[in-house]
């Protein structure tokens, strides 16, 4: 696939050799129980163990660690609420040079503390993707910060498919994965290991019903925005973007949707059954692989699943 | 240490022979900012993620393998609405015989369902310890099934006991352990575990202020009962056995008591930064471990602490 899209294997395996070490080697679990509502076997890659709670932090940190370093120096600015604004801010502090995170202020005050425990400076903006990418724009300007992206950029894809790398290493067996849908960083990055190491390696997306782009960008044959998105899963919100969606488009089998009942139920699945705190998020494969459409799939009898960030706040439960 | 208890290394070596590929080898897992709490590292071995999510299945594997051919085929037998119940029928059903579980009518929907879904032959009774007694007495005389108590039995402790053989080969920098006592079965094996392999280890009990009975009786030198008791943690209510109070007694340095409030916090940190699922039990130690006494502790860089077990009712959260 090299030179097609944003990276190749060769950029995801040389991010694997630079997180050596840096990122943990993320466990695979696996529950009966759930196998036997799934109607086959069912293997997840818990990257809500990963440091900062959630894949990002691969990502995050394979980018900043491609910096040179007359560019790392000045630091790297981002505007994100979610788990890329924690991940970029440890892998920032890691390094030792300064993260800029813009964040709305309507972010609760939990996010913004993770992100300041991890040394990240903040700035407040209006809750506008305007008003975002205008104060992260102006930062830019006046500290010569270099902007990194939460997913439609090459260093940031290949770290994400590290992920994958790392799946199959540790279970063979796979004959698919089914991999949540926001931006598409992860499931591009993933798809482009996987499919690099063994090209029959099938590949699903699982969306939200509620922010169903992708599925939508399938069916229409073109990329399609997301608007007005509205999901329990807050983390898959985005559009897909100009890097990512290729690899969706020509690459990702099918796109599953799954409504916010089902991902709730998931959600609980794996907090009883599994004995971990999945996000919202993060349960959006489970609930598609216990769908009826996914068990209606012929074959597949090994399933990898992964279960991408375990950020919630735990003032109340979800169900 | 040989004789002198209900069991030695040499049992407990033999039943993680006889679990290997049964049992979990469960992973130990590592947290910065739980560090930074507790005045030192600390390594948590997630027994929440073992076989129906508590080490028992561990004990209660080893004493089912152990049966001879003919006392097995007529079954086992034990009182306990708890994860032993779980344990011991999941136990019975993978050696192919049955598993009789006597439990009070008292004893909640999901744990019931629970046995049920193992396998086990439940049996209500009345909500009191004689009972419960009688009716597993009387299942025991008219099926010939044997009874396999909770944690005072030799097979049980030893079995509990490869929790801290793994621990060890996973973490030989463990200075110490900190483990929760209810019967005293995970500590005692853990103890006769950890100090054959190696003398030196300091091993620490941890209990809940509401039901401190080890701690009494350390301190008074003599085997006091649990009366009334009254803690968050409702697996760690029971008073310590014949067998597994001599080892608490000469073995376990010091018994550190912990509040319901702080039991809470533990568990509140555990699931929100470790993504785990954690009982109430099985968060003491980990409450134990952040206390100002235990942090007041001179040396011991790196402590061990056993999360024992993951079953909660997910219809509330506990803060």
């Amino acid at each position: 696939m090299s030179g097609e899209y944003a990276c190749d294997l060769a950029a995801v395996q040389a991010a694997a050799n630079r997180l050596h070490g840096v990122v943990h080697r993320t466990p695979v679990m696996h529950s009966r129980s759930f196998d036997q509502r799934a109607g086959r076997r069912v293997l997840f890659k818990c990257e809500n163990l990963q440091k900062v709670g959630a894949f990002k932090f691969r990502g995050a940190s394979n980018a900043v660690r491609l910096l040179p370093e007359a560019a790392a120096r000045r630091g790297v600015v981002t505007h994100s609420s979610g788990n890329h604004a924690q991940a970029l801010a440890l892998a920032a502090r890691q390094r030792g040079i300064p993260a800029y995170i813009v964040m709305p202020h309507t972010a609760p005050l939990v996010k913004r503390q993770a992100v300041a425990d991890y040394g990240g400076q903040i700035t407040l903006c209006e809750p506008t993707l305007a008003a975002r990418e205008e104060a992260a724009a102006r930062i830019a300007a006046s500290t010569g910060a270099v902007l990194i992206p939460p997913f439609d950029h090459p260093d940031v894809i290949a770290g994400q498919g590290t992920v994958a790398l790392e799946f199959l290493e540790q279970a063979p067996e796979l004959e698919a994965l089914v991999i949540p849908i926001g931006g598409g960083g992860l499931i591009a990055g993933c798809t482009i290991a996987a499919q690099g190491v063994r090209p029959s390696m099938r590949i699903f997306g699982a969306e939200p019903a509620g922010a169903d782009d992708a599925a939508r960008s399938k069916a229409a044959g073109q990329w399609l925005p997301q608007l007005q998105p509205q999901s329990i899963a807050d983390g898959l919100l985005t559009s897909t973007g100009q890097l990512t969606w290729p690899v969706i488009r020509d690459r990702v089998e099918r796109v599953f949707t799954v409504g916010d009942d089902e991902i709730r139920a998931a959600m609980r699945f794996l907090w009883e059954r599994l004995k971990l705190i999945v996000e919202p998020s993060g349960a959006v494969p489970a609930a598609v692989v216990l769908s009826e459409a996914f068990r209606a799939l012929p074959g597949l009898s090994t399933v990898g699943v992964v279960l991408s960030g375990g950020n919630v706040t735990l003032d109340r439960l979800y169900w």
